[in-house]
């Protein structure tokens, strides 16, 4: 019998949410890529959106990296996700789908990014799930205790590196 | 027959999402008091998500005024609303309901806030929804095409000046 | 202080939910009619999806006898309501909405109805909400524990009736 | 480099979801067992709703065939899901999940299954997507127009083979 096996990090499945714009550049499209090569390479499975710019490049990268890649879909229809999403989520539930792609990650790497990628950095801090910053938004509180904790990376292989380490924390003591 | 009739600006039923947190102090919570209460005195109706902090306070304010108040909760039960809110809609689905919070609003004044409504902030931008910020959260964008379109207001009563001016013309030119 | 006022039932706020097609002949349009009339005679409140058909019928019933209609629509937009709709919730979540229909009434009642009427009356079921059937789908379970509690109607006025007694028992007695 | 695979038949993923209570007897665990287990044989990925009864059993089946599971959780929290789930997606949006069930297959398999099955049997319906029956509900429909399409299955093998045609000629075919 065929046995399917997953990619796995010390005998746990690990997805790692990458959250960014719908358009971007072709630095950042680099950098996204870099982003999801490197957490497949790492035996984590990628979690995104499923869309275009940022959504489509680190899915990219997972892909050319021999890796697994979710695409959690705002539209009732497979047929909108980027060509490098193996397990597509047609929620149908439009932009409200933006908690269930940050809910489905055991950590969160944001990178650039615009609007509804703030309402997605919202939602990470607001769960207590570890978030990454590479090049994103910065955001400055009204109030000390909203002082959110952010783990900022320099590198696309720093941003990979603490979102799996954090995440690996977080299956272990967090209440799942 | 009695004809119960709703408030109206202008012939045309207005509604203003005030979005903050579910905790805050005094100083807080008497200013977003204010805005229910302005926002009521000027005949638009409240929608909040009809929980404690920030949004018991401005549906308080509302009632004091007279006015209606709508609570998009995200709870499978009415029960958990402040007993300020008039039309309960239990949605069920958690805090995907910021989304719902931010859509039935023609404008949205933000006071105070923490990282649930940093989510409805990046969600009022992705929207193009008019946002009237009132000591709230600061945001840097990475990039210049992200720069938020973001009215600052100085006074709560200032606040509800703008979002009734910015919701008039939404409900007039926007695609609603 | 002008003070408005939504109607009340024994000093509650009383919502029934009105679930059927968005396509409908003119007999079961009249029927919707009467319903959304009645509704509104006896001081509830009138909950549906907000779009054409039985939507539309129990609305524009609603409306005609000075009642409030609530639209939980399924799209982001205001303007897909029909035309009778009060309070527009445009939720954006498409017909994940249909949860929010039923949870946001203390009665169910449905009519006629096509697929998406199913799950409402399906979700109506599954969370014990009391559910009045007229002349909508007959359901045999296959197994005798899933044996559906429904209050059947014969007559537009009996559903509202028996839909207004079931909601102020819900009210008293549910945990809401 | 290690390439993960994931199954395939002919070149595509198909994913077949199975749709039942939580709760459920020996005969019909054992039944949705077989359903899994022959889904997974067949090279197919199973979705279902992560819980116990029904969702249990047919995980169970994929796995002990070999086979990728995935669950759509209602819940915000992954450790709800039964021990058979390979992906756990933990939406927090309640049982507004059905929907996301029903979308996520490419053909839908019913068996046993009480009032949250009865929702996903309307919305796989409504979505014009293939449902394959096997022992659950009976639908009279009030008129003629609503006559559902329904593949009435006498064994879970059969069952199995009809979604999995359903499903292949729905990716080939439908707007997916």
């Amino acid at each position: 019998m065929i046995k399917n096996k997953l990619p796995e990090i010390n005998g746990r499945i690990i997805k790692i949410s990458v959250i960014g714009g719908a358009k971007c550049g072709k630095a950042v499209y680099d950098d996204a890529y870099k982003i999801g090569y490197c957490i497949a390479k790492n035996n984590a499975i990628l979690v995104c959106g499923g869309l275009s710019g940022v959504m489509e490049a680190c899915a990219h990268g997972a892909k050319d990296a021999g890796g697994i890649t979710i695409g959690i879909l705002p539209a009732e229809y497979e047929s909108l996700a980027n060509k490098y999403i193996d397990i597509k989520i047609p929620t149908g539930i439009g932009y409200a789908r933006n908690v269930i792609v940050v809910k489905s990650g055991h950590a969160v790497i944001a990178i650039d990014g615009g609007f509804g990628t703030l309402s997605e950095i919202g939602y990470t801090l607001s769960y207590g799930k570890p978030l990454i910053a590479y090049q994103t938004w910065t955001l400055i509180p009204c109030a000390s205790e909203y002082e959110p904790e952010i783990h900022i990376a320099k590198t696309p292989e720093e941003a990979v590196k603490k979102a799996i380490e954090h995440a690996l924390y977080y299956v272990k003591n967090a209440v799942l």
